[in-house]
């Protein structure tokens, strides 16, 4: 079987999307975080009635409480836990989300070393269960945000497991990905990443019907 | 629109299930909590390729870490926040699957305070994206546990809103679940229940528009 790519093909958030949408001005990362723009994201998701999208909490091995009187109990032992799942899921128009969101500041590639193997094998059952996995990542020296679907993002993984390089480049990137850009309100609409994604598939399955 | 309940029928999960399934012994609760119950449960359905449910770590507001050389960081300071979603979810069988677990010791009734209005508004939104949200409630005097659809739980929940009774009595309860009982393995096959309960809907779906 022939796997076609996606080929990098930008998307560039449509004006025509539910509520206010101011003019796309310049949007630099301004010092926010990753997980800030996701968390103003699922915000937006969430009051527009879109989807149903959260992050996780960090897990965390409680050792020590103190429960003082008359106030909230204090951890005063703990220690951060290696996360077993992705970060973020959640339910959009009946389907299922889960993905996780990586940072790099190469300008060149993505080192693989920043996904642990059981979020993988993770995203691996997710897809399994027919639900949507994929990684979003964010070249933070460029400024440029990447939405890999699971099914791509593996073949780069078993490459590095059978010794080969342990990297994506920018150039598999925009060929396996699809690309969005920043904007206002939402901030980072990745679910109309995922919605393109999913049409292009249904079209490509049509189009295998037809020849059949 | 007249409702109709699912009747309270008791199911018993069947010892066609896949994988490996003892002679069901008196299974008493052992001094399991039923969070131990639930992950000994998604355990099961991972492993057997079944669903991909796990719990979400418990939200924590981290203060104060410190970084002795050599070894792991050290939360010295840290406090308990109070959940804005359900415990429970994941996906299964292309559904997205969300549910928060209670346990009350009372005999007679399952007290409403014991949820909070947020996850109540949660499982609306999962439920209003297409998702199964649902409560699982273990009366723990009784051992015997409930699955019940968000949209029966909801009516409860609005009767109390509006003034009413500040709980579901366990005659209430029988009418508007599905009965699951404690198992070997899976422990507590709730995802058995929610078949169940998604085939009823399906069937009275069907009767419909063979009337109409």
């Amino acid at each position: 079987m022939t796997i076609r790519y996606p080929n990098g093909r930008k998307y560039t958030p449509s004006s025509q999307s539910n509520g206010p949408r101011k003019v796309n001005h310049s949007f630099g990362n301004r010092g926010k975080t990753l997980e800030d723009e996701l968390n103003e994201t699922n915000e937006y998701y969430v009051s527009h009635g879109i989807a149903v999208i959260h992050k996780k909490p960090v897990p965390i091995q409680v050792v020590n409480v103190n429960y003082p009187a008359r106030s909230a109990a204090v951890i005063t032992e703990a220690y951060f836990r290696t996360p077993s799942t992705t970060d973020y899921n959640g339910v959009w128009n009946g389907k299922h989300i889960d993905f996780e969101a990586k940072e790099t500041k190469s300008l060149t590639s993505f080192p693989l070393q920043n996904i642990h193997e059981h979020q993988v094998e993770h995203m691996k059952r997710v897809h399994e269960q027919g639900g949507i996995a994929f990684l979003l990542i964010h070249f933070s020296s460029l400024d440029r945000y990447f939405v890999v679907p699971y099914e791509y993002f593996v073949e780069k993984w078993e490459r590095k497991i059978a010794g080969g390089r342990k990297s994506i480049t920018l150039g598999e990137m925009e060929e396996i990905s699809i690309e969005i850009q920043a904007g206002f309100n939402p901030r980072l609409d990745y679910l109309q990443a995922v919605r393109l994604w999913l049409n292009r598939l249904q079209k490509e399955a049509t189009e295998r019907q037809e020849i059949e």
